[in-house]
């Protein structure tokens, strides 16, 4: 149903713009489409215009580069956390899944990417300088690698080890191993490996 | 993640709004959010005003109910269509559906609905009366009921069977059997015993 028309210019155009989303095609667009237009006039208002307030009024926090309402966002101004710790993610969404973890109680700040020299992206297109800067300025006494477990993250990890070094902080990077609940024979065999070597005491896995 | 804060009002609003459309979750309002963000706030703008508009000023076909931008849709004016047929269906959705088969250059009429008591749905909440008078004003000579086959469909079926029976015009449904494509193991008992009840010709399937 790629190129057909709809007997209604208002109705081709919401499809093709809700198309235009990741994983929407146009018949889950024309599903929604029809949904909105039974909702009443006021909801569907604010449906829209949460959608573009969204993207005229979001601002990134001046810190740490997570999305917020502010300049600063409310992790970063929120005196209850360990403002010695700063964990060093990919983009906002790894920021919110980190956070439903409720494991970690320190900053966080925000690359905007790793480097990929496939697709373009360097280390001056990343929020990298001020990660040194924050490293040397604010007191922070450990620095977390949080990045994916790729080539491209491992490569940004050994890029950022190398530049804070010179501070002597600690640098610390994610535990990998086999996941809680798998079945050891659906891990793959290069987690696993490592899993070996980097086994830990029994007694430690009590602590949850 | 029910009940999560995000960092920004804003971001929680937005993916509130998409969590509520049907078939998406919070996860998938956030992934589709974020992927705003990156588009360009003229884009933005155009979608949220696309959905907005579409709303405020979609218009129903005053002769067969379908959506529309104007009075009467694009198919009740097209003046090469033919006018003697008429194809009645529950909503606009089926419209399209029978529009992508190519298979009908007839009109159609939208009920906007069926007869379900179960939901507090009777004829007079349906555009019956309408297809009635089109039926006795119009030089209608045959009527497609092409609605679900389910009991509420068979259920209207017979009810606008008996309705349009006065008016001497011809009343036929849709052809029911085995998809075609289908194995037969696959073809559920009571379809396959109608196939082979209404079984045709083997030259009528030659002229596809």
């Amino acid at each position: 149903m790629s190129q057909q028309q709809f007997s209604s210019s208002l109705l081709e155009d919401a499809i093709h713009q809700f198309a235009k989303l990741p994983g929407i095609g146009r018949k889950t667009a024309l599903r929604l489409v029809l949904h909105l237009l039974k909702e009443s006039e006021e909801e569907v208002e604010n449906f829209g215009n949460s959608i573009i307030r969204l993207r005229k009024e979001i601002l990134y926090c001046k810190i740490c580069h997570n999305i917020s309402d502010s300049d600063i966002c409310d992790i970063c101004s929120n005196l209850s956390r360990d403002r010695s710790v700063v964990c060093v993610v990919e983009n906002i969404k790894d920021v919110i899944t980190i956070e439903n973890t409720q494991q970690f109680r320190g900053l966080y700040h925000v690359l905007g990417g790793i480097i990929s020299p496939m697709d373009g992206v360097g280390p001056k297109d990343l929020e990298i300088d001020s990660l040194l800067q924050r490293v040397e300025n604010d007191g922070i006494k450990e620095v977390i690698l949080a990045l994916s477990t790729t080539m491209e993250g491992d490569t940004t990890n050994f890029y950022l080890y190398r530049k804070l070094e010179p501070f002597h902080v600690k640098i610390t990077t994610l535990a990998r191993g086999v996941s809680i609940g798998d079945e050891l024979e659906y891990a793959d065999e290069i987690t696993l490996g490592r899993s070996i070597q980097n086994r830990i005491e029994f007694s430690q896995t009590f602590n949850k």
